[in-house]
């Protein structure tokens, strides 16, 4: 069975909020969520979904890429690769092999903030999982025939997604101008010349340092409940010994941001040229009261579906551009990006859409939002919340997410009723505020034509 | 007295480079240096001048900005200001009191990669000074009492030179632009933010980590012989323990860099608009054989006086520019930077200025530079090696900041003749090669007419 891992670089996460952080915030006031702590410091949440006898069992790590030290970029993502490598007990294949056989699914992800791994799997299997994921979570064994192997498929999925993808390697960049001090500037995959000389000692150290059960929460969606759950998570985690003590997360934050930046990226393989803006700014976690509800508005009402503000102006009236949009990625442990981005017409020269781009968004900060807008985007926003409680894995995700980014459970479940709050005020305020040009960064990226295609091995 | 201690922030840099770096590479046949190392690891150079009987005294620490923990910006230099509190021995101010009183000079100085002190004294005080110096290697004695009124010295300090500077504060801007994963995208002066969160616990960490005798070189300039120097050495400097043993000082690379970036900022205060551009280049130490040669040489071709192609080409002939030059910041552990700048006439836009410097180095690399360019800039560099060589702490800084930043004493020595085998081949290359935009930063200077004039406090 192929393991699917989901790395989140900078530019992805453009793309997954779409698909799957926005709802991370829209939660939920509805299913009956439980949340407890073992002896041994592993928070437990569990979501009771009883419409199919089927269980989503996720562990998610408060480690991340941004928990990287200077010179190791990429090294949480590659042990998350290296986590299927076996232990004693249970030797490298067996534990995915198992979950192929018995029809379930599996998956595993890093972000800045966080590394999760989950599975979903029929409800009777739930305990075999639970011991197997306890089994990896302080027992993991790692030999220089495994490492060094698994680097080059690293290096391969580095080479894939960004070496040759302009747009992503455009967003690398973007985010590394973006953040001047704070290690989010740091792509989740990592600089390839530090990949190539991350070594198995590396990954051990970071693994005893990060993978402890008071370092973990343990998040089940599913037909259970919150007592069968915690017996068997006693019975399985609850035996895991704290290996490590951590102290809090706290990285280097940025200065006051004042200058406007651009980075244009030319390369022969670009067949659309396109752009992409973000600005730094509050995340839930880091906002104050109201802030981050309202830049999520915000970014619905100025850039999402075809309703928006920038799709309108720009691809109805104006007809300048083919697609134009914007995002929030809400949750973050620390300051986070609210992003813009766009993609011209022929004929139509990047500045002048960048230009356009900052009219739309002068006109909003300057005359507000419509009460039929504010209404929509937040009617909107609670509805995906609703729908997206539809697929367990997702509502697993919110809990996850947002706990690992400084979110509560009760902060998470609060969430659309803080969205039906925002008013009008407060999203044009917001615009004012934080899509100040001073504090963002655009990348522009255009065909080269003077240099032959490369593609780079 | 006051004491003077010189930071070396981004923009400083390039003046620095003009009054003394250039010299320290543009160094030196002549004088019979001295180079040996104590017992405990101090390293130690005579160089002796017997012209007047006066010498100069430096120590050297191979630490700075560049060294700090993320989040702790700022700390080198903050160091280098409570070196003046006192130890047991000799309580706060005694050491300063000393200099003044027999007439001598001191300074301080802290850059991204070294951190140094010195005393210009009449040479029968020479043990005297090592006695104080070697003294507080490591026998500071820091108190909240004294660490706490020297921070808000160190505040007002970026305040005057960053914060109420535009200049200034652009040049953090592009620096920190420029790297987007090594640490001399850090200020040196640090980042204010995090200046302030600077501790008693912290400097003495960093104290204790970074000075020692092992990780330091003594520089004595003057009326001595080695002899004389190496008895006065052990029975000083040779009696301090070594308190840390260091790993080799590796810090996070850059990745390839592929994109051209800009940095604008506006402010009220400007009066003057301008333009600043670095480049990632290779330094003394990072370069293949011939490449610093080259870019030195061609620094002074592009940039250097009023003969240089920039000044006739904007100046003179197009009279676009006010101003223009071009600098090579040489001596740095890590890949280090080239500099352009400009400032147009009224009416002139920053733009066109940009296109008007593309289009001086495009020419360059595209013909390459004349016989008699070459040789006058040749020339130039190594008579300057000579008149430098009138001051004693210019020679003494030569092969401080040559062996903090990777170069021997050897390599420091036969500079000129290296720099007398650059051909115009050679040149050529480097501005083709290095003077790629993809790996370059521009900032823009521009006055803010919409804001009001504010004073950071």
């Amino acid at each position: 069975m192929k393991k699917i891992r989901i790395v989140l670089p900078a530019v992805f996460l453009a793309v997954l909020v779409c698909c799957l952080c926005a709802p991370i915030s829209s939660s939920i006031a509805a299913p009956d969520v439980t949340h407890f702590t073992l002896k041994n410091g592993l928070e437990v949440v569990v979501i009771p979904d009883r419409r199919t006898p089927v269980v989503t069992h996720m562990v998610w790590y408060r480690v991340g890429a941004a928990d990287e030290e200077p010179g190791k970029s990429g090294l949480a993502h590659f042990l998350e690769h290296l986590m299927f490598k076996g232990t004693a007990k249970n030797p490298a294949g067996r534990f995915s092999r198992v979950v192929g056989t018995i029809g379930g699914q599996e998956n595993a992800f890093t972000s800045s903030d966080y590394t999760g791994y989950y599975q979903r799997v029929s409800r009777d299997k739930l305990k075999e999982m639970m011991e197997f994921e306890a089994d990896r979570m302080t027992g993991l064994v790692l030999t220089d025939d495994v490492v060094k192997p698994e680097l080059n498929v690293v290096l391969e999925e580095q080479n894939q997604r960004v070496a040759n993808s302009p747009v992503a390697k455009l967003g690398e960049e973007v985010q590394a101008a973006l953040y001047l001090n704070h290690p989010y500037g740091r792509p989740v995959i990592g600089w390839r010349h530090e990949i190539e000389k991350l070594t198995r000692d590396d990954a051990l150290a970071f693994y005893r340092k990060f993978y402890t059960p008071n370092n973990a929460i343990l998040v089940i969606a599913g037909d259970v409940t919150a007592d069968e759950v915690k017996k068997l998570a006693e019975e399985t985690y609850g035996k895991v010994a704290r290996v490590s003590e951590l102290p809090p997360r706290k990285r280097p934050q940025e200065p006051e941001q004042r200058s406007v930046r651009t980075v244009t990226l030319s390369d022969p393989r670009v067949a659309q040229p396109s752009l992409q803006r973000s600005y730094l700014v509050p995340s839930i976690a880091t906002a104050k009261a109201g802030e981050a509800e309202a830049l999520e508005v915000l970014s619905h009402i100025l850039g999402s579906g075809t309703n928006c503000r920038l799709y309108t102006t720009l691809v109805m009236q104006k007809q300048i551009a083919v697609s134009a949009g914007a995002w929030y990625q809400n949750s973050s442990l620390d300051d986070t990006r609210f992003g813009v981005s766009g993609t011209p017409r022929p004929n139509v020269t990047l500045p002048q859409l960048d230009e356009a781009i900052d009219a739309v968004i002068a006109d909003l900060a300057d005359k507000g939002v419509t009460a039929d807008e504010l209404e929509r985007a937040k009617s909107r926003l609670v509805a995906e919340t609703i729908y997206a409680q539809d697929n367990q894995a997702t509502l697993a995700r919110w809990f996850g997410g947002g706990m690992t980014t400084g979110s509560t459970v009760e902060g998470i479940r609060a969430w659309p009723d803080r969205i039906k709050t925002v008013t009008a005020d407060q999203v044009r305020d917001a615009a004012r505020q934080w899509l100040d040009k001073r504090r963002s960064v655009t990348g522009f990226l255009i065909k080269d034509t003077a240099r032959p295609e490369e593609k780079r091995s």
